[in-house]
């Protein structure tokens, strides 16, 4: 069922089908160069999230630049990237039910294999399905410092969950995931810097609270595109797992940032064609929503000022253009920055590399669609 | 790169593996046979748009029940269903650039192929591209009654462009395209009614200038969902294009009807299960970005009062649960209601197919990701 690639190795840029999912390849390298050597140095470890790309050529291209592994948030991921060579994968999420625990623990067999848990009826879960697998199963205790998402409370909650995990035959306790999801897109660095010291304490409290049990708390791991500095710079956190750094998108180029920020660079485009103009202020393009997420708005339309892309149908963008400015035509095609980069990636099976005005690459998205 | 199916036929429904798109062959099959019953007698014909299903086992359960052909709107969905037996399918789209329209050309060898216009410069694209692959394209003129996205202005610039395609070689005047989409989800029947007696009358006065400048208008063809009746009911519309009718989805289900409206059901839902419950008021479910599209809110969680969506991220959910409900428990396994069918559909290789409490067939989504 997955469909034929939108263009082939060698193809001019000007070839591309669309819509087609489009990588600036000299904009993903500088990304992946900026971010590991601004992590090289500080004594910690890298772990990109891998949900942001789902492709196996982009994880090899970050663990040649030292990358400790990947991050995943299913189980069917994580088998995408074990299957294609990938030795040390963190899945940072809760995995619930029998059948989902006994593939997380094959995959054990054959890679480090991490997962989270924040419930002690799923660490005997996670025990019994490791157990009869044969295999060690990683488990972080995932602490809530502050996103409201998943995750026991910090501190003394945390240190009965990770003795539990401690006791269970199977699993290694490994420490805690600390992620502060809800800071990455506060828009001031004030705000995110706010967050983050909560959230660098409760890391803290909770880790403390686990050593004075006796155990060990080797990794604090967490961290996002938005704040990852912050984490880098805490003296408590030892792992950071950005994604979106590699490409960008609309949503994390609104974030003001301070000076001593590092700017990642748009390296991600979905290309689109007008495919009608019926008037002048109007231009439709063939990327609506399957092409695109729109739950962080509408993409950006990159150099071309004075269009705007206002609202999508299933497979239909209307663009607005403004009086003063050159009208689009039937046939113009449009690189659009789109609104959140992870869902977008997941709309396609293909990615085309293009350096300059050539496709150097096509990469599959192989874990689109792995949701279970 | 496609994914295993999250189950297999026979398998109970507690065994299908989440998240999973589940349809309720009852309820489809229900929603069928009345779209069919209360159009058959009418003198005109209905063409689903598959668009919101993608899936050929649908197009056909259509196609028995005396559906003309079926719509599409882009190529590479033609080109799956055409692959898959179905010989009348209509593109309703603008088809833009030479190498698109000669894939649309080569399927118009195989099957009845038409496809809508609203440019002369593009009626002479398709021209070329049928004259040169040797086939006959029906082309429908696209005119703007009030959707206000592609199309020609009603009237004489209908005639003028209908006037270009029947001189042109290779193609064959059809008639009009005429879809009033914002209509369909004004949320009264008056507002709809209102907004369908325009675009009828505006239909109307493009058929009107066609036949008068000598040319045969024998299909005007449109409606949707939310005003098909109204269609129906015109005596300008001979061709009815819903999609959504087969499965409902929240967003049409928060459209007020009239008395004499049929109420389709519910046939669709994403089977999630509860992965964490961190506090009693919030429990976090597997579904999140990537298994339902949020462009019409949030999905309505079935048959359990006091749980609501909230919030999405990639890969988790947030459910509300209220206070004097009893809680949810992880394992849970909840069905939701999608916010939008078309979309969400397009983010599962599979549909899982359920009679009562049983797995009766597996169907592939066969045209996901056909974007091009």
């Amino acid at each position: 069922m997955s469909r034929s690639p939108p263009a082939r190795i060698g193809d001019a840029v000007t070839a591309i089908d669309t819509p087609a999912l489009v990588v600036d390849l000299d904009a993903l390298e500088r990304n992946l160069d900026l971010m590991a050597n601004a992590i090289r140095g500080a004594g910690i470890a890298l772990r990109p999230h891998a949900k942001a790309h789902k492709c196996v050529e982009i994880a090899r291209m970050q663990i040649e630049r030292d990358a400790a592994g990947i991050c995943c948030q299913k189980v069917s991921e994580a088998e995408a990237f074990v299957d294609a060579g990938i030795r040390d994968v963190l899945v940072t999420n809760e995995i619930v039910g029998a059948a989902k625990l006994a593939r997380l623990a094959a995959l054990a067999q054959r890679a480090a294999v991490g997962v989270l848990a924040d419930d002690e009826g799923n660490v005997a879960e996670l025990s019994a399905a490791a157990t009869a697998a044969g295999a060690t199963l990683d488990v972080l205790v995932e602490v809530d410092v502050g996103a409201q998402r998943c995750g026991v409370q910090p501190g003394e909650a945390a240190a009965r969950l990770a003795a539990a995990i401690a006791r269970s035959p199977g699993l290694r306790l490994r420490g805690l995931h600390a992620y502060q999801g809800r800071a990455q897109h506060l828009r001031t660095a004030d705000e995110r810097r706010a967050a983050i010291a909560d959230a660098v304490r409760l890391a803290a409290l909770s880790r403390d609270a686990i050593e004075r049990a006796g155990l060990r708390c080797p990794v604090v791991t967490g961290a996002g595109t938005g704040t990852w500095q912050l984490e880098r710079d805490s003296g408590v956190y030892t792992e950071l797992q950005p994604g979106s750094y590699a490409f960008m998108d609309a949503d994390y180029g609104r974030n003001a940032l301070a000076p001593e920020q590092h700017h990642f660079e748009h390296s991600l485009y979905v290309l689109t064609t007008v495919m009608s103009t019926p008037v002048r202020e109007r231009a439709i393009v063939d990327a609506g929503l399957k092409a695109l997420a729109f739950d962080s708005g509408p993409p950006l339309v990159y150099g071309r000022p004075g269009l705007a892309y206002r609202k999508a149908s299933d497979e239909h963008g209307i663009i607005d253009v403004a009086d003063d400015m050159p009208a689009a035509c039937i046939g113009d095609r449009l690189w659009l920055i789109p609104g959140h980069c992870d869902p977008t990636v997941n709309l396609y099976d293909w990615m085309v590399v293009v350096r300059g005005e050539r496709v150097e690459d096509v990469w599959a998205v192989a874990a689109r669609g792995a949701l279970a």
